[in-house]
């Protein structure tokens, strides 16, 4: 019962052990981590891993049903277009055979041409991080958990919600750095409002890479900002232009302006980034009764052809480019227009969307959303049931993972905590059930018999300190223990445990070299002016 | 977009249309319900249906391992046995074939025995409510979802958390009885403690067949109580006793006392409801770590051991009788004791005892628990997950669906609402995505084109009434206009629905000859004295 917990540690790999009083020096050390020398009262954490979807997907329409949305989402393409606003978008996609007319913004697709163009699509790759210890497998059965991204206002219990700022952003770096469970960064936590447009994605994409060192994501908005993020990213690896080449390490997501629109920005982002083998997550985003048909199959059939559509434009920058099919599909209130989000119908339409992505063979993009206001009752369920759809709908790039609510306009830093703690159940629920004659417990059974306890079995003393998932916000504890503690909700037990994260962030280690010459990079791009604003 | 809207309808039937203002005379009215004659507040709901399971359940276990705890809990049953606390249940078993010592308690099973025995339970059955329009198939792919039951414990916002009482059983019973999406009576939803325990049962099963018209379950606390019960559910139904005999009109849960015991008044529950061919839901009740082997795979070896050990019985009874199996294996914390529930332990092994029970052909019975003292994001995210659990484990029955807290110790009034959003949830999410050439909406697509807007389109006005799950808790609503609104949380909503449900109330129609009967009956019990007290 002394030994140390191998499987349960705090934030940055040191071990939490809370009955054991090993010196500081014995304590272990992981690589990227740093080490802790008295007893912390931080909240244990599962170590970094990438989970595996060990169960079957959930197939909520049939394969004839699956192959119906296919063949809409081809005629689509075909009949209808899709509107590309970039001349030389149009200009690649008609030399590889798409229909275009001189003049005209609308792009039609042959069905055999999608078919044929998407097969180089790749089925999984690496996404590079900072630190090679937390690259990600993108693709298969690898799940990646992403840290909430591009809400434009910032809330916690202490301050309200307010607008989001620099010292916002960079306090939720931190905190996603300092969660093992959220395995990169889904674009900016919060938009850092007060850095000035031209040079924010400057600063920004600065701080994630030196405030973290997980995998990043940049905006595709213009060839200036895109094109600065390769290169931050190219020299925090410390790699050169051949290697960053060959080693997706960005991403950036497209989504599309539905219905059936691709505007120039997001355009850049693919000629850009698909040149470089980067990583593009197209993401239609396909309010069903909004921006797409008001009933599922046609929202989904949409969403699809602008999937495809942009995959194509990907496989015809660059065969073989890394692109991941993200399904974003939900359904808006009829009564008010306002998007929700964790309902059924997302559910249903994340599960389709996986179906259609393995038919393509091609990693999936899912999130967990919730329009709550408040990180109360509602918001929890909608991220579940987010998550549900999400993990078995076969998702394998998990966006907004921690932290998202009123339906992406703001981040909330008691609900990144609370999210980390359902993305370390969903971890746990997908470890697998080992069932060996050790396991099954014959002896112990023996051992106990029939009204006997199994507390006291050495079965049980030997395994009990690792045999359960420790959760970070769940209490446990009964009503009068509780109450006397002045019954606390999960919000304050959150809002409790990003501070103590918070203080005890340590900016994870970066080569000097590499360091000055981000710096360099910062200084000169800026001097320059950065990009133009008037997109 | 002034039609009526078929699919939604308020408590009992009345259609509840916000835009609309057809006269009263002109509102339909289900049997069973009743007809309101102006505009109502109460919140929109799913009609009465039960869900059905479209998708495969997930397998968390391979067939050999899931053979594997089969095979450790027919080695259990054999070689350690199990302690049945009845004389005459264990000259039964006896007669059967197992091994029982004359004077001990335990009864060993050869493995043919249990494996031939078990093959007499039936698949599917019906389980009848007094008002036939709530019969329930038990079983199959059919799911029925019950009341909260069996808390010691109620609470409210308004009042805070006091001790079972006669008052709050009966409005929990009215409140279950007006929501469509709780199908069955579970139990006691909260236990009328001021009822004296001799006649208790006597007052509380008339109030579940008189408050309500859904099918009830009557607690295996000795003989009396039991027969009693039964005989109250035939003269509710109206039926006679070969009648009774023939369809299952009540059920009743049968815990083990884990480790492999069974104690005396629930045998007794097994030996008079089997006879009668009344539902026995069998479920042992195994916290790993506590009352079963602290690693999963054992934990359900003994679940699986206790359960085949009780329906055994049930079919040497009476062979056909209905029995369903039930899976209740969770953790506690290791630390405190503490059981805890909706954990990635409780979602896994509750998936694992729907592959076992499918593997014995017999219906599934699983819970929505959670361990939150608060109606906070805690209590969401454990009811959530648990269901997760159960509906992709393939549950039948779903006890405890509405209201249940704290680990069972305390049902609440606006738990019962909140989970009661949950489960029209999930009856939406098994709702089919329907795939045709209406549904895949190239015609409006064709209509909008790229950079459209669908809200103008027929297609979408024409549906967009009936196209979505409507909310009865979630808050989807600006953060500007929901902060102008007091900023309400999930519970302050769920507070005032389940006033406006309970203000709102009627009891079900009852034949006055029965209802007469009914109180006869009563009273002539209680007059006997009820039942003894001393078990």
């Amino acid at each position: 019962m002394t030994e140390p917990d191998p499987g349960v540690t705090e934030p940055n790999g040191a071990v939490t052990d809370p009955d054991a009083a090993a010196p500081a020096g014995e304590r272990r050390r992981r690589s990227g981590g740093r080490a802790v020398g008295e007893r912390s009262r931080l909240p244990q954490q599962r170590p970094w891993a990438q989970p595996r979807l060990r169960y079957r997907p959930t197939e909520v329409v049939s394969a004839d049903e699956l192959e119906s949305i296919h063949e809409a989402s081809l005629q689509v393409l075909d009949e209808i277009g899709m509107d590309f606003l970039d001349e030389e978008a149009r200009d690649l996609l008609a030399t590889a055979g798409a229909r275009v007319e001189p003049g005209k913004e609308r792009v039609r697709f042959d069905r055999d041409m999608v078919l044929e163009r998407i097969k180089t699509a790749p089925s999984s790759f690496t996404l590079h991080a900072r630190n090679p210890e937390h690259h990600l497998e993108i693709g298969g059965d690898w799940v990646a958990f992403g840290s909430v991204a591009s809400a434009p206002n910032v809330s916690d219990l202490d301050g309200g919600r307010r607008v989001g700022n620099h010292a916002d952003y960079q306090n939720l770096i931190r905190l996603c750095q300092m969660l093992n469970v959220v395995h990169f960064f889904a674009g900016y936590p919060v938009e850092p409002i007060d850095l000035h447009a031209s040079i924010r994605h400057l600063d920004a994409v600065y701080d994630l890479l030196t405030l973290a060192d997980k995998p990043i994501h940049a905006y595709s908005l213009g060839r200036g900002r895109i094109t600065d993020a390769m290169e931050m990213a190219r020299i925090a690896r410390g790699i050169d232009d051949a290697t960053f080449d060959r080693e997706p390490s960005l991403f950036t997501v497209i989504n599309s302006s539905s219905p059936l629109r691709l505007d120039t920005p997001m355009l850049h982002g693919i000629l850009e980034m698909s040149a470089r083998n980067q990583v593009i997550v197209m993401t239609p985003f396909t309010l069903a009764g909004a921006m797409a048909p008001v009933t599922l199959a046609g929202a989904l059939a949409e969403q699809n052809a602008e999937a495809l559509a942009g995959m194509v434009l990907t496989q015809v920058v660059r065969p073989g480019a890394p692109v991941v099919y993200g399904g974003f599909t939900s359904n808006v209130d009829m009564q008010s227009g306002a998007p929700a989000f964790g309902t059924p119908e997302y559910m249903r339409t994340a599960m389709v969307g996986g179906q259609l992505a393995r038919r393509y063979g091609v990693p999936y993009r899912s999130s967990n959303v919730s329009a709550a206001n408040a990180v109360d009752a509602q918001a929890a369920y909608e991220s579940v049931f987010s998550l549900w759809g999400a993990i078995m709908g076969g998702v394998n790039l998990l966006m907004h993972g921690a932290g998202w609510m009123e339906g992406g306009l703001h981040a909330g830093y008691e609900k990144v905590i609370i999210d980390a703690e359902l993305l370390q159940m969903v971890a746990a629920f997908l470890d697998p059930v080992v069932v060996d004659d050790d396991t099954l417990a014959l002896d112990a059974m023996r051992e106990v018999g029939p009204g006997g306890h199994f507390f006291g079995a050495e079965h049980t003393q030997s395994r009990f300190r690792t045999a359960f998932h420790k959760p970070m916000i769940s209490d446990w504890r009964n009503y009068e223990t509780w109450e006397e503690a002045g019954s606390p909700q999960a919000p304050a037990k959150a809002n409790s445990i990003w501070k103590e994260l918070l203080a005890a962030y340590e900016p994870p280690p970066i080569e000097p070299a590499v360091a000055e010459e981000l710096q360099a990079f910062v200084a000169r791009r800026k001097s320059e002016g950065g990009v133009p604003t008037d997109f």
